[in-house]
């Protein structure tokens, strides 16, 4: 913290520990809430990322988790272990008894995180106990799941208002912890109103008092949870907790998609291995998608302004150099510069995903270029390719001319009559042609969209048998511009599976009945061209 | 910075000056345009909570900006003095005949902002001039400034990347300034990449070195504006430049939302007078809606989010003491507090909400059980009301006999055409009754929602006028039973506003028109119960 000259930053190698949250202290924010299946997909995006450890749920208040945690144990993962949170044993009981730690125990991960209360004022008026039972519960707990061989991480409830107030007791605290065997010690800011000098001062003074790891857990009421963070490993933490996007009650936890870069990218700490880093843009929109939450696009790093320039002066600093208004670079996070008048787009990416398709073709080739104006136009439009790969991928087919509909839509009109009786009360008639052969049909649903889609099937399982096999697993809207009220431009994502794999498709439009009906399509062609080349193989 | 004992935070009363930009920097950020009578409005605002400088536009740069400042000199202000921005004189010019320089004087304020380079790159790669010449540049213009009666305020651009590559010239450019006559010297974080700890020791190290004031300007980039800004500040800076809400180019500026109460109630600073601190949500919520961005729910102090509380354990303690989860009180920033319903939240917190409006009922009164029960059959069928907080009090109210609906819905039917012309495919019948009073009409939409909120709004205005202020700003749609495909379950969540908040409604059903209806319905109830409490008030 110190100047030294110029040398304001230690460049330093050691491991920091990241803790990911997004799956259970993310989950207390306000709109979240997670299937079984997300929480999989995100396990799997945040272990492909790098992570130390994924805080997934609380086995203890919510039997719905124990479903989860069955599930994920049959994963293997590369770089994470999975963690089940849960509370000290109860006041006054034995912890061999505790139904809580049977049940934390029964999640059967091999690292646990338990919550202690560290603010004497906590302990008496809110727990409603002596500061010594306090004491014994945390040391009983620990020392309990350490007898069953598991790592223990212990979070410090409220430790830096704690400190404020008590020094001593919030200390005796974390040698209570200490002393039962934790394995790391985590500060917690859990109200977000601590000051970047005191969470210095005080972590530096924690790291002289104990000797086992410690962690920093903040939140951003203050706006500073990730300065705080930043500033608790410089006085020594080496774990961090944080969600992506900063997901978390009120405003938010700790962001881990800015901390990462800062600390590795800006600091030289390692988290993540280097050649992982340029995922992190994708891994944030990825949980936004599946959180179903708005990506911020100001977001630093991992937003889609983060790299933008307006200001003509500041373009054609950035064009003599980007340093001149870029901090990082930003492939280096897998992110793209924007330059708001012209735009020029990631070419390289593009390519990796176009020779997918077409291995002889170059960065330079006309057909590069036809696809990369058709992806902008269309982007421009409102679709973003992130998490709908199957409609990207029909997208760059049709450009390359590696593509032939199965059908075409001749016309389809849906009447939606009010009051329903028993649910159905919609009624779609729809007309296709394969080839020289034509089908009109009509079928009835509950609400439009799911006459819709059974109108399309049975118009063309007669020639498509395999349609049958197609399950719509998911359906998401997103308004895109807000401000024109119902009559804005909607995303419709849909995500379908059959015996063997799963795929999203995308749709946009102004209508939300037009922009479903286009990711359907996507839905059907997508699986059908996939049997298609399957057969041919 | 240092510890002292308990005594992490100085209590001081000196004043600082927040200069706000929102006007000008934030006129940077993508797709931010504001008219003249925009910037009329913000400036009355800003002027009445109390900021020391309003920075409005760039005359040099933009003929346009005449006319406001033009216009904003009639206008009375009580606490802000307006600033126009400007570029120092051109390389080799006299600053006299510098037409940037004219127009800066000619915008007819008191006082003025002008940038110069002070990292010696930026200099001689991008300015491509002398080292010497950059400082008689800024010594010249400043000199030329201050012989017209102008208070000067400098901005060294990249002064942070300045001094860390060459100390002395950045330390050269600050004199040049102050010698000149500069009223105060602020030090720009202009890429967003700088950490807390070296803004600290820099700014310590300027204070020495120079006796002008000294203020701070930083963006967000590295998610650490607000910290920096606040670590300026304690290390000596009096003067802080930011934006409202964080609005400005890439990640924003450094929010003065968040600063200001940080400074002023945490550290005990004095910013704006003391009983004006209760506008700033107001103020937050205004610029938002004059800048036509969506405001940040989950924004420290300002957010509806910033003082919500999920977790029912959390909530049991909220009620026992706020401090156990809030680290300032929500008034104090004319904010309130928000109790989440949930599955987790218990008896207590639904009894609070209830209290709200009968506060004659118990915790054991047949009329709470008969609302728990009827929360509970809603929640069965998919309903959640932690977000949809608006809903949830028109349940309460319907099971209390507390309600008497604006209107019934007798019938209506919806077609959906396609293919679409221009986009306007679908035509909503509608027909309602409020009291004896029968309406029928129709319109058309983007979509069946679009036309059926249209209808309705169209079928109601003649009754309700005040519905033509609700602006729908936000529609989500989330599939709660996946495996049905299309038939499965919808829950809609539809958010609103008006010129003064905004309200989340919810409607669950097997079709998306449907559900979308019965959001609709609410959002529209909730206005006018709204409306109609504060007029008997």
């Amino acid at each position: 913290m110190a100047a030294r000259g110029h040398r304001f930053q230690e460049r330093d190698m050691t491991k920091i520990h990241l803790f990911d949250s997004t799956l259970r202290d993310g989950a207390q924010a306000q709109g979240i809430s997670y299937s079984v299946e997300d929480k999989l997909k995100i396990v799997a995006a945040l272990d492909k990322l790098g992570v130390s450890y994924i805080e997934a749920g609380n086995p203890g208040s919510n039997p719905k988790d124990m479903e989860f945690f069955r599930r994920v144990a049959e994963i293997e993962l590369k770089h994470a272990r999975i963690i089940a949170f849960g509370a000290t044993r109860k006041v006054g009981s034995q912890a061999a008894q505790d139904k809580n730690l049977q049940s934390l125990l029964a999640a059967g991960t091999d690292a646990l995180c338990i919550f202690g209360k560290s603010w004497d004022y906590q302990v008496t008026d809110i727990l409603r106990t002596t500061l010594e039972e306090n004491l014994a519960m945390i040391g009983d707990t620990i020392r309990h799941l350490k007898s069953h061989g598991k790592e223990v991480i212990f979070d410090a409830e409220h430790f830096f208002d704690g400190y404020k107030a008590n020094p001593d007791y919030s200390l005796q605290v974390l040698k209570a912890a200490a002393e039962a065997g934790a394995d790391c010690l985590v500060l917690c800011d859990t109200n977000g109103g601590s000051f970047p000098g005191e969470i210095y001062a005080i972590t530096q003074m924690v790291r002289q008092e104990v000797k086992t790891a410690i962690g920093i857990h903040c939140h951003n009421d203050s706006e500073m949870a990730v300065a705080n963070s930043i500033l608790a490993v410089q006085a020594g933490a080496s774990h961090v907790q944080g969600t992506i996007n900063g997901i978390g009650e009120r405003c938010g936890n700790a962001n881990l998609c800015s901390i990462l870069p800062n600390l590795q990218l800006k600091l030289g700490f390692s988290c993540i291995p280097a050649e992982n880093m340029a995922q992190l843009t994708a891994v944030a929109r990825y949980v936004s998608e599946i959180a179903n939450v708005t990506h911020n696009e100001k977001a630093p790093y991992v937003g889609n302004d983060a790299f933008a320039h307006k200001g003509g002066m500041h373009i054609d600093a950035v064009h003599k150099n980007p340093l001149s208004y870029e901090h990082v670079q930003p492939e280096s996070v897998g992110n793209t510069r924007h330059i708001l008048m012209s735009e020029v787009a990631g070419r390289s990416t593009l390519l990796a995903r176009i020779n997918a398709i077409d291995p002889t073709l170059g960065k330079d080739s006309p057909q590069t270029q036809k696809v990369l104006d058709r992806l902008k136009e269309l982007e421009h439009e409102g679709y973003q390719f992130e998490t709908a790969e199957s409609s990207f991928e029909l997208v760059v087919r049709k450009e390359l001319g590696k593509y032939r509909p199965f059908f075409e839509r001749k016309d389809f009109k849906v009447i939606v009559n009010e009051p329903s009786a028993n649910g159905i009360n919609s009624s779609a008639m729809i007309k296709i042609a394969v080839g020289q052969q034509e089908e009109i049909t009509a079928a009835e649903g509950d609400g439009p969209v799911n006459a819709l889609d059974k109108a399309m099937r049975k118009a063309l399982e007669r020639f498509y048998p395999a349609i049958a096999e197609i399950k719509l697993t998911d359906y998401k809207v997103r308004v895109l511009d807000s401000d024109k009220a119902s009559a804005a431009k909607v995303r419709v994502l849909i995500e379908s599976s059959d015996h063997e794999t799963s795929w999203t498709t995308i749709g946009v439009s102004t209508d939300i009945i037009d922009a479903s009906w286009r990711a359907l399509v996507d839905a059907v062609e997508y699986k059908l061209l996939r049997d298609q080349e399957k057969a041919v193989q």
